[in-house]
């Protein structure tokens, strides 16, 4: 069943697993076939496509972690989601639609802490290979537009 | 029944409209008769009425989210709400108290990111209507009193 | 049940405690033989046995707050907690591990707001007493090595 509770520990284990550096275990969220878009508020509000992070598919997902595993020569920075309380919206086809507020803090190696980003996640949750609660598609929508453009870990 | 999960869903779908500017439906929330006020911390612990917002009916919140629409001339920000746990307290006569901390980050158009609030909601939440789970006493209670006192927005 | 609507709960009940500065009560949480401790994220990766905060029993967590009643001349700061989505993990011998992010905010007696603290809650989650849901270990994992080691309230 889709609901709050449900959709509550989705959010929760996916953000866990992005602060803990599990990225490879954060990709199994999504369905196979999925839409994972990272946008500004402004493209999003204006209809434009164009995205900061595109994937269709968990298997993109799962290179784009491959290519950040390799290219990450040293973890300069750590990152803390706090992911917000989900509103479970209208039914689709497949499942729902929820949405759920974030802020990311980023922590420098000296210590240093600042608000990173912000937004919403607009997502559409479905019942996936029986029984378990999958994202169909999580299209980020950050509040600001000065979203350092090498963005390097998921959000 | 009022319970964790239903005063979650109420939260999160309050904080929702409040940021994506549905401020008619975020009235919808509270009762006809109901009191929303938003004061700080001091005054609070003071037993002090001042208030920086006041409202004791939907209608009078309505009024304010008119008054906001005409007044409204440039939108030069955009605020996000993060609404932490809820906690349940004592049974009233009518309902139930409720307790929940909140963040609200400030997104300029520049693109700067600040916090710009921080407190908890005093709720009073009753079941209404039969089946709907709605505000009867929201008092927000500010952690600074440097909050803006041209507070445009709902906190 | 440790499910996850009763580990939000009593997540939403600890952080309010604190905040309110409640913390007699706060200690009730956890189970007479607990463990708190608070580390950062450095020394928890590298296995380090180093807290900021030791305490091995419900006891010696009494003996703390009264230190800190003892000891508090004048309250010069407010701090906001703004605790996560718990993530409910493995069951253990006696309960369930859970992990839930953090992120507290210091308000200054000027009115002055920032980034206190984040990182991640540990916790063992088990049922004591018959049917109370109780903390029996909780280790703190700041993110930042930068905590303030003269750190008077709990985190």
């Amino acid at each position: 069943m889709i609901d709050t509770a449900s959709a509550l520990a989705l959010n929760a284990h996916c953000a866990r697993c992005i602060d803990n550096d599990e990225l490879e275990a954060w990709t199994q969220f999504f369905t196979e076939q999925c839409l994972y878009r990272v946008t500004t508020a402004d493209n999003h509000a204006q209809g434009m496509e164009a995205s900061l992070i595109y994937a269709d598919s968990r298997a993109m997902l799962n290179d784009r972690v491959l290519s950040l595993r390799t290219a990450n020569v040293y973890e300069k920075q750590r990152y803390r989601h706090l992911v917000g309380l989900p509103s479970l919206l209208e039914d689709t086809p497949r499942g729902r639609r929820s949405e759920t507020p974030f802020v990311v803090v980023r922590i420098m190696r000296g210590g240093e802490t600042s608000l990173f980003a912000t937004g919403r996640y607009l997502d559409e949750l479905v019942i996936d290979g029986g029984d378990t609660l999958r994202l169909a598609s999580r299209v980020v929508v950050c509040d600001s537009h000065n979203i350092d453009t090498l963005l390097a870990i998921p959000l």
